[in-house]
């Protein structure tokens, strides 16, 4: 196929496209109703549009007028300043209503007007009207394939429903089939070649439990409620596609699709389809697999192309999570890489029953024409345009080739809004071809253009990505998060089984003290176990007595002079070495975790990445806090402002985030001048081991960095009174915590400076669940927030705080969630829950739980192992403020149900304990998100997302009242602490003359 | 006499002066020799000049030839990585000598080649050469004027040793005379009209305790040894002119020249000048007034007229103040000044004679043709020059007028090194006229420009002031410390003495303390009393008991909710509206500290400027810090670092500083959203209670600010050990300090937040003085550290650690110093020294120095007043760093003396306490400076500048150690104490749409 001779005539056949829907437009763009109305405007105001698709997503939750009313006028009307713009109320007005127009009947005519908006692009609410929908479709000349809309599926049982609701409608459609006529033919396939009945499936509604770092786990979730769904289809001659859906279902979805296609059982029905999203640069090579799998098993297939619908989810969740973005970042990428695989398509049209699936007429008119060029049969290529949109384009193509297809979801409003934010998106994005083609009237010519053409201006315009600025310090480049985990790539799932089992072959090791650069064994040791097995051994750690600590604390002070003239770059510098060496040794620093303290991998990794994140950050603070500053410009007078280390740290670290914070506070002490005496928590002492190879490597001088486990009994209280500690950074409960600050006031013979106490301590974090909260969202990010890591987390959720009338709801979906979660070995990463960290964690929690029985009625007790140190996740509700388990703190995966009458008293009860560190709200009033801002009083405050999980510099972490004495480890005070402030002024003038500095103020 | 047709002569005129010196240039720029050279290099080289300068003025300390090599190294070769320029050791190569040259030897080569250069500009290092050198220039036609070179004198002794030392020459010149013939006459007088001897003084230099504030002690005190110089003077038939000094003097050296030409005993005599700087603003007020004074007088006076010596001292100390800048900001401001002078001297030449001193050709023939348009006669004008200067002018003022003067500086090296460094300066300006006339060879049109005409160009071409850009949080004018109190406006001391009388008028009220906007007496109340005075009682303060911090707390509780929610900006505006309550009464608020703690006039002043600086700078620094930031650019999320007040804050204040530093952490508590509890000192409470009206004016909410005086054993522990109170600001003693933290850091049942203690503490603070110190500086600055408010501050110098080298010349201008000041009550201006605190602060004191006495040798002891707190001004040497009196604080006026053997030991001496709040260096050696930088370990270090009176901003303030638990006031860590730091993060997608804002990371 000679490009240069076919590019002319996709040109020319799109210009007849064109010409024979002259003057049709989209009804969503018509300005003569509603819709098109407020189309034109979110078009041209950014922020309304913003709001517009916010309050469409929430419209459904919004039960009561007043309810309704509140939001219009928090959405629409600013902050009592604003006016609701007229656009929103033109039907109100239409209808003659304004002047003396109720709020509430306004309101109502809003809801209207949107669900009818809604209903454009929806065939039915219910099975019923859905078929009555196809048929008319059907009579018009359009086939369809059917989609079935529904909530996040957040349990089983959800998928168990959804499963149902797809078997219901298959039965519907078997009865109503007998009655069409195929289209296009005489005979009882549709055009001679299709099964009249077609349905689209999204495989991740079928299962609760889907991961992408578990695909085979994840795919048999999935084909067990979908195949008796395809086996219904196979049976009433009918076809299904399986759509694709988030970048992190796409390897379990094609393999479900492969498996479901050659099940011996469905080996001979060929109408099954898949979709590939042309704008995921991956496509190519998903195309040439799932094209190379059919011809090796000889199993043809339909493959739906599409350009794609998550494009912002997946790169805003890509640059959250610091990973290259996945989807083109140019629209005309997303277009060539359309036509480019069409092209592949049609070539292997042998094999691939071809479903283009786009509203862009030059996409289409390309498909056409390569299907032209390639001698293509009709009976191997079909369009498809989504129902409700773009009618002149179906139009177009029913006239031109005759074989389109309908994508028509049907289903509930609730669930029918969020698609009809997506359509809204595509129609109203400034690089839609619909919003191009039909509302801002581009001309035909730049339409059809080649997007080779048009991608080469528009990378000729702008440059490729849109970084902010920001400072970089010392020449370095800006402050990034370690990237996450990304476990749709398989290395990395195979790295950490290869981490686990290297770490299991090590077991039983003895590991020395490390004072003063010198291994130092004792005959005192403990041994560390595998929480999941007790019996496991994982190794033997010696422990310091307070001999040792004499000896540490002399090490130290050798050190310090030294290391404290270190220039801050130099001393940053071994930061940023020991930061590559984690890099390095990632897989391993996290398999540890696995089996020393039971972390799940995806925790595991990110605590090693938090790790990397301090030594990174604390590094460009040191170098940015290590320039002396000028304070005020007066000639003749040079003041600057720099910091000294305070002296000696001890530093006491906790087993939950074993290597995280422990490294965050050492590279702190460290970096600002400060050698270190570090006492890691029994439990996971080996974790803390780790730090001494990695500052070894890093080549840290002897004696800064000690490595001291101990007692606490035998030696805690002698280091933190010891009189040449000068600071120490702590983090765990609050009853130590506030030993160690009382203990630390006491100045004592010999003592120099007065200690500085930096302790993160614990919490009670709550979160509230408003009644307009999406429950998608949140039942999930709750889950996570409380049972992540068992629970085991001083920003864990142990108290949900919901709404009264959103709770009965709200609780139904929580507790199937949670009787649907896995619980096993961490090591296993299908389980979504673990053991606690040992034995007496075990112990502590089941004694709250017999608390919790005795405060509130227990929702949920899971089953769990024997063996091990588990406790059983739990749900309580009825717990009352006044509630022992509405105070204290479990540190287990216990989760405190609280009922609030509304949302002011679901601050107040949030707010009601004497700890401040984490909180969430799920609300989508920005009145309510507002007030929680300001009122709900913690350190880390999350709006719509879980409250785990702070990112080092984005989100500092830390609490007040009992839950921290200090600023926020991550954040711009926290070094600070470490260092004694210093100003030297310099008078410059001698003999009534001084240099004038350029930065002087002068006069001239 | 019409300009238009004056300015084309005067520019004819100085053509032909310039023809008349064709090719002739001053001496100084002759590349041919080494100063030359040198010259040349430093107007190439902004650094090397000022190298070279400094270097210059330390040379004469340089004693040993390891010192001279050492500092050259210091100054020329950098960081031993430089080069010593070539163009500095062309003497050597010249003689040969480079290469082998031995580093001593090139020394002494650089010595003496400086030396010369010194010499050029100095007639004589003794009477006998002078004597001899004049004797020459009379040869050659030139008359003089004799000019003795002299260290700063900081003592009485120096002063009569200066006097000495004129007296001595004029015996030499009385000698001499005899055998000069007059100049262009056979008479007895030099052009016939004038006496052949001649003299300048610097008045400065015959008293060592002159102070703006004190105008008539300053006259009295120089009168009383210039005198007698001029009687000596008028006795031989010889003139004198008084020299102008620095501006501060002006008022006083205008007075004393009035009294001297006044008195009845020379009223005849017509030979005493006085000189006017026409760079000063204010200069043709004072020609104006001497002028009106004379005629009324009926007494005839000479006038030197100078353009100015000093203007980078005056513009430099302006802008350091505060104050506008006195001299003229364009040099050809000056020019223009000095011509319009020159034309009003002139137009009264029958009662002035006219001596015009300047280089300038421009302005010389523009004299030149004033008098004669104005018809002066020849014997009522005469030019001067200075000797070694500008020799082509000299020149050609000889040919042309005939009546040249030089003015000739003899005297030793020491003080004649500093002499060379103006002359240098003079010559190497970029604006200087010899400069551009002879080095820069610009041409003669633009020299002899009308300066109008320059500065009209040099107005277009760029701004008036030059400010350094600076940040200014929400939309405020940058901050700009207070100005300091200008005494040398009469006003301002008219405005203390007027203040101080009403302040005495209310002597006797009772103060109730301020409990929730209401004033609650008791029945417990102590007296305050004048520390001068203790009959005089200023009034009755009532105490408060726990009752009353009971209902403070309670006060400040209801209060927390309203005013933590008021917004960052308004809390701001509160502080803003007390800075101008401040402003508007700084007199009384000044007035009464000097009667209740005895402070002196211009540290009653600084009190209240320090004050209104901490709530401007707070102010801004809360609308700073008030801002949320946003953390990370991450698209989708929405972080945000915020802080929210902590609670009820206990502020316990000294009365050292009763205003600032109450006021300071006030300020900062309130200003951060934290009510306070305020209890002041017992001393100074009645300027505490000057808080209640200040807040009350302001607008603050009632219970926000509570005054709170008690009896410390009644209530300082309750108070403390408040579970309410969450912030204790504190400032005093590291016993209460070090109690207070104790106590503090348990927590008490109903305490939802642990304590922060933010504590200033003592200070044992020490001033090295270098064997290079420039002892000009460092006695006067010791002194005024020492012993400036009795040594009452915890910044003051009790330590003063003397090189050996240096330490006999030292302590022996010390001793002397401290003999020469005046004590007594501090309401008067005139004394250096007044009382303490109270009678207890004066027995402590005492006490010390019975121990000083003990445990070193007391050289200084002054006596004081009986009556009143007064404490003996005290000197002790001997003292050893194991000594009580070099390890604690006594807060008094008592400065330990120690010696060191090398600056190395003196550093390691200074860091010997366990305190490490302030420090002093004086030294000229540029490695000791940074070594000082580092190693010199407090929180405040200050370099060849006394070592108190920190500003807000430009010097933070506070230390470490056992000075200092918390962040320098005043510094931009301070108000984040009271704080605790929040995190909001918001996820910002729904349904997978995320609005972008402008400052996400984005692709595109």
């Amino acid at each position: 196929m000679d490009m240069q001779q076919v590019d002319p005539k996709i040109i020319a056949r799109g210009k007849e496209f064109f010409a024979s829907i002259s003057g049709e437009a989209p009804s969503v763009f018509n300005k003569g109703f509603w819709t098109g109305k407020v189309m034109d405007w979110a078009m041209k105001h950014e922020d309304f549009k913003v709001q517009l698709f916010r309050f469409v997503d929430v419209l459904p939750y919004l039960n009561t007028s007043e309810s309704l009313q509140r939001h219009i006028d928090e959405y629409f009307a600013g902050e009592g300043a604003g006016e609701i713009p007229p656009v929103l109320k033109w039907g109100a007005e239409k209808s003659g209503l304004l002047g003396g127009l109720a709020a509430k009947a306004m309101g109502k005519i809003i809801r209207t007007n949107i669900e009818g908006m809604a209903k454009q692009f929806i065939i039915g609410q219910n099975t019923k009207e859905a078929v009555k929908s196809l048929n008319k479709l059907r009579k018009d000349g359009f086939t369809f394939t059917v989609d079935f809309l529904g909530e996040a599926t957040v349990s089983e049982i959800e998928a168990d429903e959804y499963m149902n609701g797809y078997l219901e409608v298959l039965d519907a459609l078997a009865a109503e089939q007998r009655s069409w006529k195929a289209l296009g033919t005489s005979g009882d396939l549709d055009w001679e070649h299709a099964p009249k009945v077609n349905v689209s499936v999204k495989p991740s509604a079928f299962y609760s439990q889907s991961k992408a770092v578990d695909v085979e786990g994840t795919v048999a979730g999935m084909l067990k409620r979908i195949r008796p769904i395809y086996k219904k289809i196979v049976a009433m001659g009918g076809a299904m596609c399986i759509d694709m859906e988030q970048l992190k279902y796409k390897e379990a979805t094609i393999e479900l699709f492969k498996r479901l296609r050659a099940d011996p059982e469905f080996r001979h029905w060929p109408h099954l389809s898949v979709v590939l999203q042309a704008y995921l640069k991956s496509v190519d090579d998903d195309l040439a697999g799932l094209i190379a799998w059919s011809r090796a098993e000889k199993l043809p297939f339909g493959l739906r192309l599409v350009k794609g619908a998550y494009w912002d989810f997946e790169t805003v969740i890509a640059m959250q999570s610091g990973w290259p973005v996945p989807v083109w970042t140019n629209k005309a990428e997303s277009d060539i890489a359309f036509e480019r695989c069409s092209k592949v398509i049609l070539e292997n049209s042998d094999l691939v029953y071809y479903q283009c699936a786009s509203h862009n007429i030059r996409s289409i008119s390309a498909v056409m024409e390569y299907a032209r060029a390639l001698g293509v049969s009709e009976d191997r290529y079909e369009f498809q345009v989504l129902f409700g949109m773009a009618e002149p384009v179906r139009k177009g193509l029913k006239n031109v080739a005759g074989r389109v297809r309908l994508y028509c979801p049907y289903g509930e409003l609730l669930p029918g809004m969020a698609y009809l934010v997506r359509r809204l998106l595509e129609n109203t994005a400034n690089e839609s071809f619909l919003r191009q083609g039909f509302a801002d009237n581009v001309d035909a010519e730049k339409l059809l253009e080649n997007p080779e053409a048009t991608l080469k201006r528009a990378l000729a315009c702008s440059p490729r990505t849109h970084p902010a600025p920001r400072e970089a310090p010392g020449g370095l480049p800006p402050f990034r998060n370690d990237p996450n985990i990304d476990f749709t790539i398989k290395a990395a799932r195979d790295s950490f089984v290869a981490a686990i089992a290297t770490v299991r072959s090590k077991a039983g090791a003895t590991y020395p003290l490390f004072i003063g650069g010198r291994d130092v064994t004792t005959s005192d040791t403990i041994a560390s176990y595998n929480p999941a097995d007790p019996d496991e051994i994982l190794g033997h750690v010696c422990q310091a007595g307070t001999g040792e600590v004499d000896d540490a604390i002399a090490a130290a002070e050798r050190a310090f002079p030294a290391w404290r003239d270190t220039a801050p770059e130099d001393r940053a510098a071994v930061l940023l070495k020991a930061a590559a060496i984690c890099r390095a040794r990632i897989f391993e620093l996290s398999a540890i975790q696995v089996l020393e303290v039971g972390k799940q991998w995806d925790q595991a990794y990110h605590d090693v990445t938090e790790a990397i994140d301090f030594l990174e950050y604390y590094a460009r603070e040191m170098i940015r806090l290590g320039k002396p500053r000028r304070m005020g410009n007066a000639p003749g007078e040079l003041n600057h402002l720099f910091y000294q280390p305070k002296g000696i740290a001890a530093v006491i670290a906790p087993w939950n985030f074993p290597l995280a914070i422990s490294l965050g506070m050492v590279s702190a002490a460290i970096v600002t001048g400060n050698p270190v005496i570090y006492k890691p928590a029994s439990i996971s002492s080996i974790i803390g081991h780790g730090m001494v190879d990695i500052f070894r490597q890093a080549g840290l001088p002897d004696g800064v960095f000690n490595f001291c486990p101990g007692r606490s009994r035998v030696m805690g209280d002698y280091l933190v009174e010891h009189p040449k500690i000068s600071v120490i950074a702590f983090t765990g409960s609050v009853e130590v915590g506030l030993r160690i600050q009382e203990k630390a006031a006491v100045v004592r013979p010999g003592q120099e400076q007065c200690k500085r106490v930096i302790a993160e301590m614990g919490g009670k974090n709550a979160i509230i669940v408003d009644d307009d909260a999406d429950l998608d969202e949140a039942v999930l990010h709750v889950m996570y927030s409380a049972f992540g890591f068992q629970g085991q987390k001083c920003s864990a959720c142990s108290r949900v705080i919901v709404v009264e009338p959103i709770y009965e709801r709200f609780i139904e979906r929580l507790v199937e969630a949670a009787k649907s979660v896995k619980i096993g070995p961490s090591e296993d990463p299908s389980n979504y829950m673990g053991p606690v960290a040992d034995l007496s964690q075990q112990r502590n929690v089941r004694e709250y739980i017999e608390i919790a029985r005795k405060e509130g009625r227990i929702l949920v007790e899971r089953e769990v192992p024997d063996k091990g140190c588990y406790a059983p996740l739990t749900i309580v509700e009825g717990i009352e403020p006044h509630h022992r388990i509405a105070q204290e703190e479990i540190f287990g995966p216990v989760l405190a149900v609280m009922k609030a009458k509304d949302f002011d008293q679901a601050i107040a009860i949030a707010n009601s304990t004497r700890f401040a560190l984490t909180g969430g709200v799920f609300s989508r009033s920005p009145r309510h998100l507002e007030k929680a801002k300001k009122e709900f009083r913690v350190g880390n405050l999350y709006l719509n997302r879980n409250n785990t999980g702070a990112l080092v510099y984005r989100q500092p972490f830390g609490g007040f009242k009992m839950s921290g004495v200090g600023s926020k480890a991550g954040g711009p005070d926290y070094l600070l602490q470490f260092m004694d402030p210093r100003c030297v002024t310099e008078n410059t003038m001698r003999r009534g003359f001084a240099p004038i500095a350029a930065d002087d103020e002068w006069v001239c």
